[in-house]
């Protein structure tokens, strides 16, 4: 009789850090897609937009202007999310059940934009990993700065690549989102990760890591590495091309890699290498969220609870105009995938880590 | 001094059914639009389409042929998640740590799709009462037929409505997808519910509508009702116009609705209000996933972690072309919404509640 196989038989997988499951289909990639076509965007874009609120010199929707900053800049997001100044929110004191019905809290903080270079047409991917190594000492300078303000006790980087990830300008940056709060999915993570600690004496992410390098005899999910870092196609992903970097050694936060020079050159190297993967897989700029879990600058202890990783969350299902629609039974009942991990890290495996010279084309 | 205020000020919201926060940001709404427009596809169809694989007569993907159905008509989904047939899952034995970070499940099951009408060119919200009670009754009859079924203790009734929420084929149809396993969101909503039982005994939803419709003085976010049912914008709401549909006895399944029909009619009704008052707030197709979440099938009882409600998730944010991206911060960290909950009721509870005329404009 035939017997159960993760490429042909439908099953769930089980996410640790955030203690949930994904539905997958690996037999579903055989349908045919008649929906809605994105635009594929591949269009040449000057170096320097005059009407671009992010360019060196220009002006904001809200009059500043930027100066003419020649690597990365950083400064307030003039629609924030989150505010410093607002007068603090007081419950009504819970007295009965109903109350729990009704549950709000204020959030304080501050959101931030982060340019990653001048030039209005560059992506990460075709950026020299000097290039990339002045971003992550930008993202270790503000995650100190904001650390010691008072009312921020989780700071968010995130990039929004692309205009079917809702970026609303193509000019390369990230947002870093300060709140009073630590956020569901930061919370759900370090709560699992506790947990397995207490129950293991070890680091849910280090076990990960030791498990998918060394311990497994094959590789199936990993993609690429360097000395510190990994970077690999979870098991239990969501995304087509979900992947995720990982430091080899067990640090918690950006903090860590202050001033150590190799660190930092290796993640720049990680984050070059499978972001031109990943442009290389559909031969076009490829559209992503991508985000960095890391330490709360509360006043807690988090050795035991933190690992610092990126994710890269990319809308695409299987060609530049297609994508993976996370909606009804994903929203409903739970998330569902057709392509799987090992599939996936396996192409990603093969693409090349070089930049994909499309604009030049 | 000035005073806290849900309309100006950023604050969490706490969704007691999923035990999660979403973060409010009233005041970026007035934020302006620089990203990706949709497609307004207000676009006039034929009422029977010769290429369409639902219409009645046609041909579908795999050869089968559709009979030439008169108003609601079922048959397997040609490219199912999750299918009956398929070798048991047996998970190597948990022997350490380690087993845990691998751990899947095997997921057998149907998938169904039900076309809600012959016309190809019709939604639910130019649809009679008297059609969608049909369409209701089709629900009781293939939730009755599936939960009698092995290897199936979950059904997930959903609607994709428009492309830009993925759904391939205009034809107005829903998708039954019934599994072995419970999924995610209702094994959430069932603990939810067994917790709040446990502590209050009482029901949740029963008690969130005393709450919504007789304790509070004002009635702040109720869009419209009838003796049955109630139609509400939750106060965690998520998506800028998601809505949910509430039974007001505590019924636990589309089951306890067979032979009511008081309850049917009553269920049609609001179902076709709702639908149309998202019609007419931009004046277009509003594009949708609703989904209905009732009790597990499996030999458990629910008669207290259970109450049968609708959840309307749609995309839109302000404009047929203008919708909300759930991305990198949402992934990363947080559900994030602009508008809130009670300014969304108060759009739809004047929006008017019949049929907009788009396609005879
Ligand atoms: O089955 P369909 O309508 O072709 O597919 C649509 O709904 C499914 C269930 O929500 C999603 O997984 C798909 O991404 C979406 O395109
Ligand atoms: O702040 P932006 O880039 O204008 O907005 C984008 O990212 C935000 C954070 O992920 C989302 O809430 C918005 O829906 C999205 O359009």
């Amino acid at each position: 009789t035939e017997e159960f196989n993760f490429e042909e038989h439908s099953h769930r997988r089980f996410n640790p850090l955030t203690n949930s499951w994904v539905l997958c289909s690996p037999h579903r990639t055989k349908r045919p897609w008649q929906g809605q076509n994105e635009v594929n965007n591949n269009e040449l874009l000057p170096e320097y937009d005059p009407k671009c609120y992010l360019c060196p010199g220009n002006e904001r929707a809200q009059g500043a202007k930027n100066y003419n900053y020649e690597s990365t800049f950083i400064f307030s997001n003039d629609f924030a999310a989150v505010k410093i100044e607002q007068p603090e929110y007081l419950p009504q004191e819970q007295t009965d059940k109903f109350s729990n019905l009704l549950r709000a809290e204020g959030v304080r903080g501050e959101c931030k934009v982060m340019c990653f270079s001048p030039k209005h047409n560059i992506t990460v991917a075709e950026m020299t990993e000097d290039a990339i190594l002045h971003v992550i000492q930008s993202w270790i300078k503000i995650y100190q700065e904001m650390s010691t303000k008072p009312y921020i006790n989780y700071i968010q980087i995130f990039e929004n690549k692309g205009s079917i990830m809702g970026c609303s300008n193509p000019h390369p940056h990230c947002q870093i989102w300060c709140t009073e709060t630590i956020p569901e999915e930061p919370s759900k993570e370090l709560l699992s990760m506790k947990n397995y600690y207490e129950k293991n004496h070890s680091c849910l992410l280090c076990d990960y890591i030791y498990l998918e390098t060394i311990k497994l005899e094959q590789k199936p999910r990993i993609i690429c590495e360097n000395d510190s870092f990994l970077c690999l196609t979870p098991f239990w992903a969501i995304w087509p091309y979900e992947t995720m970097i990982i430091s080899k050694s067990h640090i918690i936060s950006l903090f860590d890699l202050n001033d150590r020079n190799k660190l930092q050159q290796d993640l720049a190297n990680i984050i070059r290498r499978i972001t031109c993967k990943y442009d290389n897989v559909f031969k076009s700029s490829f559209p992503y969220s991508m985000g960095i879990h890391q330490a709360p600058v509360d006043d807690k202890d988090h050795t035991n609870d933190s690992h610092l990783h990126f994710h890269f969350y990319p809308a695409l299902l299987r060609s530049p105009t297609i994508k993976k629609f996370l909606v009804g039974y994903e929203l409903l009942a739970e998330p569902q995938r057709d392509l799987t991990s090992e599939l996936v890290a396996e192409q990603l495996k093969n693409s090349l880590p070089f930049v994909f010279l499309w604009r030049f084309a």
